[in-house]
């Protein structure tokens, strides 16, 4: 067989699934029809009301096998009548493909399964190919690629490096491979005193002036001024609130949430306890009582420069002619379950409609990410 | 006629008026049938739907006038249900007078009103005495004691000394006159700045640390350590507030309320140029808009101790054998309006159970109260 697989078909295809998250939507039934029908060998691996995707190309724990990771749930269109092309229409006009996912990321996971397909076809390698694809990333990612993760883990199944197909260019094809990405985290405060009469105020123990000057002091410290792959943690203050419309009463309570973007300095941990304390010493202050409840959302990680990312980048390079940034900016992925278990890096095309109404893509664009992954495998297994 | 006006008779009678701020209830009504007959000229002064009630013995204008200031008007009872005896029952029991109103202050005005009637059946001065008693203090205080200064202003007539009679004493019957009150004002912060994701905070300009920045400086500066007849002004923060419920979205703008109860080293306009500065100050730190709005409830009013004073204070010590303390403790009152006509004292009963459910209070305290009322009329016109 000497035919090649259309990428920009599959992702229009992909697109007309409403596979928004958790929903399946016949997206990784799509999938599954493909790939076998090209040899690879496909699990459905559903776990707690998700639906997820793993399949293989060659032997089960090869000792070089390289994986590919990507989603399939979008993010819901919101008012369907602010797009200009429905958002499950996969139109494609003069060139641009439109609709939900059509950057972030049926495209990507179209890509590499276009480029797995073809490889395997025109140059078997000794060696393995893995696609480990979630139908729950945009969501809590609680049973996504952690489940397919868990599930090879117990399966035997392995990969020595993997990719995954996220949108990380800003601008250009090309200018950026994601190495790592920082960890997220939020903390919330309550802060709780005696409610009182506003005249009287040394009868009460107003929390208000405790929690200004705990937020204050949070949102002026200085995390760090970056590491050698990352940019400066940061902390933003998302609420403060109290809910008290009677100008002559101090109330009994309030809250605030912060939000903690962090680098390899730190962990959830460290951050946590740092929280904690700043919480203690305003309430040793202030004479009130402040609790907190702390949800890390994921650590930081980082796959430094290296072959990996050395592969990638030249393979960047050779098709579009652009040196790539190695770069470890942008919320999270779920790079941070998949880097556990083997080096990883995330290489996709422009993100910039991204979760987006008339979320859209070049068609010239998908060609040419699937000509990059395609080069990456032949350079994996040369 | 030598018959006494009983003052715990007339405060049951208009604790059962429901006057709930600002319905008259009857309660002015029955004041002015009594009034009347006792040979005092009466004029309804009503104005913006409230009620009030302008009664004078003896000559408009006389140069020796004495006024006394007070409010039928009661604060809601709340749940009716949770009242041991109901609230516009009027009950005596084992001598205990209870109802909405019994010591805020409808047995105040009955005292005065049953003195003043006393008076001058008795010993008829030669002087003027007045009666400003009004239908809003509890509520607005817009279209009460204000209108009925507003309306004597232009009828001619006037007092040479007043006596509000609110409840004044904290704990036992004559330990307290109040020779003044603190201001009152409220000032309304909203920071305006730009939404952004929690992950770019510098793409953003995040309002909340700005507010807590401020909030934090206005709660801890000392205002003053009080003055010689005033304790130290308050500042009590009310509410922060934003309303955003997504940790991953900076908010475009937030709010918070202060409450300040001032003395005689500030003024309104002082304070609030204050506010300004302050607001001022922390929107060129951090880049970001701040509107303030400001509410003077009322300016702080002194009347030194003096003759008027020592006149209240001679008569309570005769009646209670206590000497009372001259205070400037406590909220605002209508004495803020009046100290703009006469020097203006304020003495009452015991305030302990005021606004609260179940009010209260012992008879022979209103009989005490009226007893004090009319000794301070025979000093004043001896
Ligand atoms: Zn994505
Ligand atoms: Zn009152």
């Amino acid at each position: 067989m000497t035919t090649s697989l259309d990428p920009v078909h599959l992702t229009r295809n992909l697109i007309r699934c409403a596979s928004v998250t958790p929903a399946e939507g016949g997206a990784l039934v799509l999938l599954e029809d493909v790939l076998s029908g090209a040899g690879f060998t496909c699990t459905r691996v559903d776990r707690g009301g998700v639906a997820n995707l793993f399949a293989r190309w060659g032997d089960k724990g090869h000792a070089k096998t390289f994986g590919f990771n990507g989603h399939t749930d979008v993010v819901p269109p919101g008012d369907e009548t602010a797009w200009t092309h429905a958002p499950f229409s996969g139109d494609l006009e003069n060139g641009i493909l439109w609709g939900r996912g059509a950057t972030d990321m049926k495209s990507g996971v179209a890509a590499f399964a276009a480029a797995a397909v073809d490889f395997v076809r025109q140059t078997p390698p000794d060696g393995a190919i893995v696609l480990a694809i979630t139908g729950d990333e945009e969501g809590d990612a609680v049973d996504g690629t952690t489940a397919l993760l868990d599930w090879m883990g117990e399966a035997g199944e392995a990969m020595s490096a993997c990719l995954v197909g996220e949108p990380t260019c800003p601008e250009n094809m090309g200018d950026m491979i994601k190495i790592g990405r920082r960890g997220s985290m939020t903390g919330w405060f309550r802060v709780t005193g005696v409610q009182g009469h506003s005249a009287y105020p040394h009868r009460a123990k107003n929390p208000l002036p405790a929690l200004a000057r705990l937020v204050d002091r949070l949102a002026s410290h200085e995390l760090d001024q970056g590491s050698a792959h990352f940019d400066a943690s940061t902390l933003a203050v998302v609420t403060m609130d109290t809910g008290n419309p009677a100008t002559n009463v101090i109330p009994a309570e309030c809250s605030a949430a912060v939000n903690i973007r962090f680098n390899d300095l730190h962990s959830g941990a460290s951050l946590s306890k740092w929280l904690e304390e700043e919480a203690d010493r305003a309430a040793a202050e202030f004479g009130v009582g402040i609790e907190l409840k702390v949800k890390i959302s994921g650590e930081s990680f980082l796959t430094p420069p290296g072959p990996l990312s050395d592969l990638v980048a030249r393979a960047v390079e050779a098709e579009t002619g652009r040196s790539p940034v190695l770069s470890t900016s942008g919320g999270t992925s779920d790079a941070r379950f998949v880097k556990d278990h083997c080096p990883v890096v995330e290489f996709g095309l422009v993100g910039k409609t991204m979760h987006q109404v008339d979320e859209h893509v070049p068609a010239e664009q998908i060609e040419q990410l699937k000509t990059i992954y395609k080069r990456i495998l032949t350079d994996f297994f040369a």
